[in-house]
């Protein structure tokens, strides 16, 4: 039986790029490559801004400046988009699927607003979308939510997918410090870029929990936000609050059904259990944590960043891929759940850690205590901490509506005695495990 | 175009069997099932011991009394093996796999025993074998192994693959019981049998080592034991030690590679360090914590035992079975690397735990480290506590061959001021996460 042969394209040459052609070119790993692929595997151009420019491991007689004509090439059986961006490069993976190529791509911005779409488009035409590497790095997730628990209906999804902020609470709370010098650390070591908007404000998180929903769940909902909070408002007398009282602070991305159809899709800092296994994440690392109706709690962890962890979750795509080509084979997409709904943030009920700061006076307590009372929301522990004429209140309330905690905070903002708002963070529940 | 339809024959109705029948049943999981497996799903047959005997969840009629005839009939797709045991069990599999059938089993036994030699057996007849509720529940760690990890060189396996010892362990770290307390806990809980002893000494981890090590690394090797330990023999006081010097002890099992073509596969308990993610693994979970090559470490958690769970991966390999049957195609069995050879666990070099009770005499210390400096064991850490006229030493060593602490501890055991020997425990290393 000869082996057969498939040709891959790859667009960008950046750290993801560069370690994925050097993992698939190292003779060490030829034959198991080859079995694993069920076919030999060739790179046949990789598109590049400047091909004048060499690249270490990459043959420059590769490069190409066209991704376009890259992806339109006949001969190119799977296109490995590892450029980012959404246009053009939608446009690229849209030509190569309409051939009927296979794509396999690590681009979660596209993923989270498009991935309905050019998974539909892939299946029209009998090819493979597949992108392992969109959400949690070198973790295997989409593949299982694909294979493995395709039965399972899935009720909630916890997911600590941004390294960036999970390394900067991590520093906050193993070295006490404050949330302006753990992000200069995480910046001094690459964890951060200049601008770290886009991971302190969870627009990366919220990108991935649209990615996880729509696996987990099967939500569409590519119209609607997912609710977003960031980590810039955590202080370190939080991070301290929370060990005291048994918690530790982590940006989370959750999906979670709520009744019958609805759906909540959300990112916000939240005190985790020290007993939850999420809690026991540190640094850069990345987790999902499901809730499974029949299965439990389940749990993955790994790399959640880096060239080459990344790389291993497009080379496990590509192998796929390849030997879905070889059997005349592609995967079938998921299917969408069309009525599912979103509800809002605000109707849904927690455990929360409040603070604020009040003037240390006669019958402020009581003030305090009466607005919490005015808005249903109930004082499971508070503890008090003084500083000359100040204090500092922290509450954990028992389970509340959301709404109800923000009308509460309302209240007390317009208390003369309070001075101000500290935290309002949401404390999630052990969680089975 | 219609829906295919795949029939299935169940052997066994124990606590998975039933659990299993009932997943397959629930009418409000019925069209993600269909979705799922490409298929309509049906169980044409349950076999068991006594067909006159009602069971819950099972419609009588489909009770039958002959395992083999249900393996043998023509028209069952796949044969779901949930019944245990090495014989008859493999000629039910042999039969049904020589006659093209697929088989899904739950069976760590027969397959550490003979997986490889069914695994090819059913290749040659173009079925699949599937085994994921073998090594950890509902964890879907074969899956992933045999897909995403394909391309992956895996380095080292660290498993919590028996829930009952970590329950045990568990409860000895977080009440500060005493071994014989925790598992009398675990038996009045169900998660100890009558007779533990093949939890406790680690036969049911060793069987799921043999099958990680053959998925994982690519290991035949079936005729070669696995080095084994229990933790009969862990002490509170050892428990205890851990926790001060910041380690939990859990019953692990190792696959790792040692040099260019070693491999050692054992079990035995181990001093995990608290920051490390399997020391965040309680009570009865499982956890597979896996250091690739590129990928960097990987942990999988989720309930190892229970009917419900252990059900939800025999459901997801039944879904695959079907898709695959469906597709007419069926998965490759992984490549054994012949050139692997087992590395005697002697010749290992570890940090080590050891405890001795002596006489609190003068020079004792003093011949002690005298012993150990004889064997080339070097100390990193030395605690001492005094009751009376005895004193225990605790010690951390330096990494050290295990032949060499062997014979340290057999020197120690010559020494007149030495009453016993108490604990001699590896140390896992940090594990990059």
């Amino acid at each position: 039986m000869t082996t057969a042969h498939v040709r891959l394209g790859v667009i960008g040459a950046g750290n993801v790029g560069r370690a994925f052609v050097r993992l698939l070119n190292d003779q060490t790993r030829r034959v198991a490559l080859v079995d694993a692929a069920t076919a030999t595997l060739e790179i046949v151009g990789v598109a590049v801004r400047d091909a004048s420019r060499p690249r270490s491991g990459i043959d420059s007689s590769l490069l190409v400046e066209d991704p376009l004509a890259l992806a339109a090439r006949e001969d190119v059986d799977i296109v490995v988009e590892l450029a980012g961006g959404i246009e053009p490069t939608r446009t690229w993976i849209e030509t190569a699927l309409r051939r009927g190529a296979s794509v396999v791509t690590g681009n979660k911005a596209l993923m989270a607003e498009c991935g309905t779409a050019l998974a539909t488009l892939a299946n029209d035409n009998r090819a493979d979308l597949l992108y392992e590497a969109s959400v949690a790095g070198a973790i295997p997730i989409i593949r299982a939510l694909r294979t493995s628990l395709a039965g399972e209906k899935i009720n909630r999804v916890l997911g600590i997918v941004n390294g960036t902020t999970n390394f900067i609470l991590s520093q906050m709370t193993s070295e006490g410090w404050g949330y302006d010098e753990a992000l200069d650390e995480a910046k001094r070591l690459g964890y951060a870029e200049t601008d770290p908007t886009a991971d302190v404000e969870a627009f990366d998180a919220a990108a991935k929990v649209q990615i996880l929903s729509s696996l987990a769940i099967g939500t569409a909902l590519h119209g609607e936000p997912i609710s977003r909070e960031g980590i810039r408002t955590v202080r370190s007398v939080d991070v301290e609050f929370a060990r005291r009282a048994g918690y530790v602070i982590k940006l989370i991305g959750v999906v979670e059904r709520v009744g019958e159809s609805g759906i909540s899709r959300r990112t916000h800092p939240a005190l985790i259990p020290l007993e939850h296994p999420l809690a026991a994440v540190h640094g850069a690392m990345n987790a999902v944590f499901i809730e499974g109706d029949q299965s439990g709690p389940l749990m993955w962890l790994g790399q959640g960043a880096g060239g080459v962890p990344t790389a291993t979750a497009v080379l496990g795509d590509v192998l796929h891929a390849a030997r879905n080509r070889v059997a005349g084979r592609h995967d079938i997409p998921f299917t969408v759940d069309d009525r599912l709904v979103s509800v809002d943030a605000g109707d849904l009920s927690s455990v929360f850690y409040l603070s604020i700061d009040v003037r240390d006076e006669p019958g402020v307590l009581a003030q305090v205590a009466g607005v919490f009372g005015q808005h249903d929301v109930s004082i499971q522990s508070m503890e008090q901490s003084g500083f000359a004429h100040e204090a500092r209140l922290a509450f954990l309330t028992h389970a509340a509506r959301a709404r109800d905690v923000t009308s509460t905070l309302r209240g007390l903002d317009q208390l003369a005695a309070v001075d101000s708002i500290g935290a309002c963070i949401r404390v999630i529940d052990g969680g089975g495990a």
